[in-house]
């Protein structure tokens, strides 16, 4: 399925070439009495639109119990039980994420396993290929992943109907615990400043590897692309796509600065 | 310290051979004006009351994050991302009583790693040597150890004064996920009958982990040590020790019995 339809395909080109025009800072507005203005009863009376949220709500439920799993595997990398709780409680609240989650898919009479399935694989292989070698590393990862699952929520939040929007707000609101990580990672750099370097190509990596298995998701996945540029969800089309891609990444490239990664 | 004290060596010794006298359904009522009668302002002006309750939510506390961990990773073994989800759920669970058990250590001015630390070698040494080898190992592991736990809670809460008491039985009642193996393991014997020996004799060989490292946490700590024999505590003597240790026992070879693991 990875060459799919020409949508997807026109998809995966607009994250790979994003447009570099000026205005990156917001997504557009979107438009009056459009998906946003409705809630989820309105909105799910198009078919299109029901499928593509099942699909959003499932890669998601599905990424926040990978990212449970494997922060709880990286927690045993930690040095001392201080720093081994404190990825356990991020890994708590990813678990909580995805139980939100999987309770709206239930609520909209949608099966949770079933609408996660699909991404399963590509999450796997995610996690597989960015296995981190120490607890720094796996720091950095938990800070990175965390940081950009919230962007993008915040991104696609604003183009949904009104009840997905708040469930998607809700579940980001939950986060934050990823901060610790910061003063952790700015520490081992004063410590020894070579660490800086290794970390900085880890992160892009970690983006690499998260923006080529995107392009697989939505290769794969036509409910989602369709919801993407197909004007089920407002104000998408292929170059609003690149841009959400191109300020994301610049999220990170910031965030990465700040802590003392050069990208 | 493993011959610690004589006190020590002589609570170890009734573990070992409980007191098989009849009356065994509940603990022994505790004495009017005694610890349970007071709070923990009152009771914790005992400096030996003091220490004992520190090390008693330490080790609990090192339990509640070492079952976290180890459920975490046994949630790969499962066969399909719905049971993946509940071991998931139950290791969630278990980290939020380790939360409040690590709250509760501050809120009384004492560090959370440090009472736990001494407790972390014989926790370690207890999943290392019961990592499971495949799910069905790993539910039963799951179930036998929130049970164990739960039973523990309850014994020692009536021997406590009312505000660590009331945490205790708040943290207990918590749980309860767990329920879900039962169903789990009991469908796994039907579809295969020799599977059940398997598994009794592993929950066998966990019971007797299980009361191994207890009993190595009671020699090498003499402020559990003390309250459970030195009278700071309500109601415990060597022979009602010996009487928790077998009413225990007894609770988990019932389960076994009734998820159809003859032990």
């Amino acid at each position: 399925m990875r060459s799919a339809t020409p949508v997807a395909a026109a998809i995966v080109r607009a994250m790979e070439t994003p447009d570099t025009a000026a205005d990156r800072t917001a997504p557009d507005t979107p438009e009056a009495g459009g998906i946003a203005a409705q809630d989820w009863a309105q909105a799910s009376a198009d078919p299109r639109y029901r499928a593509a949220v099942v699909d959003l709500l499932g890669v998601l439920a599905c990424g926040e119990l990978a990212a449970f799993e494997r922060l709880a595997e990286d927690a045993k990398l930690a040095p001392g039980l201080d720093d081994k709780a404190a990825l356990a409680r991020m890994a708590a609240a990813e678990f909580h994420h995805f139980e939100q989650l999987s309770e709206r898919l239930t609520a909209i009479d949608a099966d949770p396993t079933a609408a996660m399935e699909p991404f399963a694989a590509a999450l796997e292989d995610f996690h597989r290929l960015t296995a981190p070698s120490d607890w720094l590393e796996g720091l950095v990862k938990a800070y990175v992943g965390d940081s950009i699952a919230a962007d993008f929520y915040r991104e696609v939040a604003t183009r949904l109907d009104s009840d997905t929007r708040s469930l998607m707000l809700r579940v980001l609101d939950d986060t934050g615990y990823a901060e610790f990580a910061v003063g952790r990672v700015r520490a081992a750099i004063e410590a020894d400043p070579r660490v800086s370097g290794r970390l900085a190509l880890w992160a892009r990596r970690l983006m690499g590897e998260a923006l080529s298995q995107a392009q697989r998701v939505v290769a794969d996945r036509d409910a989602l692309s369709t919801m993407l540029v197909g004007g089920v969800a407002d104000g998408f089309d292929l170059a609003e796509i690149g841009r959400m891609f191109s300020r994301i990444t610049e999220s990170h490239t910031k965030r990465m600065a700040a802590i003392g990664l050069a990208a």
